[in-house]
């Protein structure tokens, strides 16, 4: 494995500690070279990796060092940049580097080829370098609008923070799923980061987060960020959902989501629909948040919605603990679809959409700030 | 640890097989001692145990090399018997051995102080041999009785098979919990038995087992079970249930239960309420298997039931991996309650049990038959 450069002081904190600490970023600018939090390692150990070659930005990419939509999204922008240093690009001429740059544009945003966001992020920045003068100006576009994307991802995790803690006012219990926070995006993240606002307002009594099998993203990342946080947690299987509403101990349920279609219906992590179903049987409000860029206006519903079937590896174990008999056949869809009518609100960067979704949403893509708040 | 005397060829197979194989035992008799299958090793290794003595069947009761109440009270009651071969039972007077069975009586039927059928299958035995002249007659009416346990359980598996397998008509893709088979019950098990007398009259397509996070019986043992039985089978995570209900995967849900109060509210492992409540949103039947020991007419209602709360170790990984952050809160309840509301009928050695559960319950209890089937 390229471990790239070690990023300095790498381990403040063994993340074992319940109060607040510094703050957690997926994805930092250190003036030369994209820095992350070394997602395969957490919780454990809290190790920061500097990517400083295309090779080290892909490698970061495939194994899930780097993960959530967002956050790869902001690290492949950055990592256009750094690898564009790599290979000298600012002492060739414009027709050399707009090769280079078509070139790199491939190698990094097909590392995975399922994330929308990698690939949007990178033509970004390919756009931005098109008139560039010389190789120096096309590098300097570059930064220009990977720290532009990374301050739109920040102030979107910002503003879906502010917009939900008014919609969910007077929860203060509240049931996760996943992780959708600061290891998820380039800011405070989507549901986790209105947890975080409510939780800035002292609006927050407890998480309950719960581990989402089989990649347990939140036993073992948002269970983390929450230690971070110093909000109060409890970690729960998911199966112990229903449980948890059966006991009053949830007041609302908030996740993210994977891709919104245009009616609202909405595949997320496997295991939302359960929580949907349970949340609507209790009367517990069920919301959803996500930048308009997860809405997408050419899927007319839940149906069109292609589901990822991932490995039974994934189901028979963990990385490299297998405790299922060697060979048995497994059904792993990597998301769910959630009906829109049990969806009580989406909370977005450009405020909250409620019933009915479909002009709700086709209003807030449009830009024309119908949603409340927006 | 004590690991008594290996039982002769304890390794008949890999477990890895696809297709049928010698027929599941969680514990036999061997004329002389109880051996059970070592539940702690599967599905990776196939190993038999021989309690010969009092120390390995409280060992093996402790640490759940055999789990499942009906196992582990047959397991008990042998237990007993191999106890007092080892204390010379049948060269003592009458007062000597009793006070002896007294006395294991304790040690054996509190291994697991919560596990109901344990201490009442030791007092069976106590019973059995209460008017027995001396040491000898005692020993061998403590041997008459758990054979009749044994097969008592046994019996009750079969009819519960061929009850649930009338009940449930017509579906031929069942989803599961937990583990309700061979490896805990002395005979066919309850809802898996069910299953396997479904399949053995050709009525099975396909069998859905949920892995039952946090200790993942269903993925370690109902998917052994499974290949061993060569019925179609695939595992999933606890979360894709409801993904697998609305893929249209699923004709019905049976599950076992822990107990079943007067008015058929149902504890079953965590899990269960999810299950049940997914089930009724798509208009899937969900039956509960269990014998008529399992129903508490002192019970009067859900709320009545008292869940154990088990470590938070459980969810922060799974034996000696942690993958959550170190002293992360969790909350681990072992159980949840169903109500009965959401239940099609329960699947009785005594017959089938159909709403209104309560007097249904209270006539199979009383044994006049008002169970159909019965």
């Amino acid at each position: 494995m390229s471990q790239g450069t070690p990023a300095g002081p790498s381990t403040p904190d063994d993340g074992s500690s319940s109060g607040p600490a510094a703050p957690v970023s997926a994805v930092r600018w250190d003036g030369t070279a994209p820095v992350i939090l070394d997602q395969r390692r957490l919780p454990h150990e809290v190790v920061e990796w500097r990517l400083d070659t295309v090779a080290a930005v892909v490698e970061a990419i495939q194994t899930l060092a780097v993960r959530g939509a967002p956050a790869i999204g902001v690290t492949g922008a950055y990592g256009m940049v750094v690898s564009l240093d790599e290979r000298r690009a600012a002492e060739l001429d414009t027709a050399a580097v707009q090769a280079l740059i078509a070139g790199l544009a491939v190698t990094i945003g097909e590392a995975r080829p399922t994330a929308v966001n990698l690939s949007a992020a990178v033509r970004r920045v390919v756009a931005a370098t098109a008139g560039a003068a010389d190789g120096a100006a096309a590098r300097a576009a570059a930064l220009r609008n990977a720290i532009e994307q990374h301050d739109e991802d920040a102030a979107a995790c910002t503003a879906m923070g502010q917009h939900g803690r008014i919609a969910l006012a007077g929860a203060r219990r509240i049931l996760t799923h996943c992780n959708t926070g600061r290891l998820a995006t380039a800011g405070d993240g989507t549901a986790l980061g209105v947890i975080y606002a409510m939780g800035a307002a002292g609006e927050i009594d407890e998480v309950i987060a719960c581990e989402a099998r089989p990649l347990l993203q939140g036993g073992r990342l948002t269970a983390w960020e929450l230690g971070r946080s110093g909000l109060p947690h409890r970690l729960i299987v998911d199966g112990a959902a229903g449980a948890a509403m059966q006991a009053g101990m949830v007041d609302a349920v908030i996740v993210g989501c994977d891709r919104v279609a245009a009616n609202g219906d909405t595949a997320n992590k496997i295991g939302t629909y359960n929580l949907a179903v349970l949340a609507g049987r209790h009367g517990i409000p069920f919301w959803i948040a996500g930048p308009r860029s997860t809405f997408d206006p050419h899927t007319p519903d839940g149906a069109a919605i292609v589901i990822e079937e991932r490995s039974p590896a994934e189901v028979r174990g963990y990385r490299d603990i297998v405790w299922a008999p060697e060979g048995v056949r497994a059904w792993n869809p990597a998301f769910d679809v959630t009906p829109a009518e049990l969806i009580t609100g989406f909370v977005t960067d450009a405020g909250i959409l409620r019933a009915p979704f479909g002009p709700a949403i086709a209003a807030a893509l449009a830009g024309n700030g119908t949603g409340e708040g927006a």
